[in-house]
């Protein structure tokens, strides 16, 4: 048996997400049944995490094992042929079994778009639009308040029950610009369910004047599912990374929630 | 009775087309159910040209005639509130009589993208994926043959049969590159069927090494539909902008091919 590592590309919008489920039209299900076509094994594709439905990856990062004779540029090659156009393996490599793509990550980098011009009717399905006139200055002084090991209770859409701890790290947050769109990138070893979209309502909430510093920190302090009443749009939202711990370096932290 | 001029932008993804046909997706039709649903009256929107499924706007006009009451700002709120995401109204005037969304035309802009780099997965309905290298500045070069007034039979879908006059007058051609992406902007008074991508296809293959100057300058002159061999996918082309005669500086050509 040999183990491969992907990083995969996709286009969300017309998906339920990376996860299948009972509908079929998840990204996962996508590449399974071409690896399935490809091998004729039921091959299972281990996700680095999920994304959620019209969420979009530019370095999503799966493994899977097989036994199918292929070598990894013909299996790239080949998987490729048969993936529908929004979804495509930018690279596939041969990993030893102690590589997995979720418990072995490293940090992820999510990246969040927003344009700040005018209604783009082609980019409605590739970053938020924008109606307001947003204090960027100020959403970024609100941004530091994230940065660090915090309990994001107040920034998570799972229970505490079922998910008791709901503490992370922000290693950092970092704005940019090109032209109307202003990108939020948030780096960090994982992120909770909706975190980085609630984070994100919350700066542009910051950003219109409608909370003060003040008020994000004690959103945060508070701990509380209904201090954050926002959830930015999934469409705006990208997985852009994954990097991996190497051989030995991997501490094996398993976050269930992730 | 009253008539207004309306610039219109839209994601052309979903649709067949700027033209109602008997298939029900185009955004004509999509535009006329709209001033209908507002006014419950029959009422054609009239537009400066057609485009093809899959082709955006971002400066599409039409124009439409109406006893109903409400003024300009009025009409353009209530149909941007009733229109899908990807068709919104950029600007809607009152306008006399005289002007014609088709026949007061002075210059219509076409702008063609094309992504030089990394296959980009939410990018596939938005600009040419192109996996070869391109010479840009043979590109340019080529595209000189195609300014000024000729006969672009060799580069129009219809027949010389229905349609005699194939004669056009390209004023410019214009190169910008924008990281990846490289835009070539068409400006002139009309354009033929499949014209602006089929001279794109064209330039598309000296960019590859595979049509000299010469064999450009031939086809041209050649004047023949079998000389043009490609057609540039849909996706990439965008309407960017209409330009119109004032008040009586219209000579009221009519082009029926345009």
């Amino acid at each position: 048996m040999r183990r491969f590592k992907c990083v995969v590309s996709y286009d969300g919008t017309a998906y339920i997400g990376w996860q299948s489920q009972c509908k079929n039209n998840s990204i996962q299900e996508k590449i399974e049944a071409v690896l399935h076509r490809i091998s004729n094994e039921e091959i299972k594709a281990v996700a680095a995490g999920r994304t959620d439905a019209k969420v979009h990856a530019y370095g999503q990062v799966f493994h899977f094992d097989t036994d199918f004779y292929l070598d990894a540029p013909r299996w790239q090659w080949a998987i490729n042929g048969y993936l529908p156009k929004d979804i495509r393996i930018q690279s596939l490599e041969e990993v030893g079994e102690e590589f997995h793509a979720r418990f072995s990550v490293k940090r992820k980098q999510y990246d969040y778009r927003i344009n700040l011009g005018e209604y783009d009717v082609c980019m409605i399905h590739y970053a938020y639009q924008c109606r307001h006139v947003l204090n960027v200055e100020e959403m970024e002084k609100a941004s530091k308040i994230f940065i660090g090991k915090h309990d994001f209770s107040s920034f998570c859409a799972n229970s505490l029950e079922q998910f008791p701890n709901q503490v992370r790290e922000i290693e950092d947050i970092v704005f940019s610009r090109d032209k109307d769109i202003l990108t939020i990138s948030y780096r960090g070893k994982g992120f909770l369910r909706y975190m980085v979209r609630m984070l994100t309502a919350t700066l542009i909430e910051v950003g219109r004047g409608r909370l003060t510093l003040e008020d994000v920190s004690k959103m945060l302090d508070a701990r509380d599912k209904d201090s954050c009443k926002h959830n930015a749009e999934p469409q705006g939202l990208y997985l852009m990374k994954i990097e991996y711990y190497q051989n030995n370096e991997n501490p094996l932290e398993i976050e269930e929630n992730d």
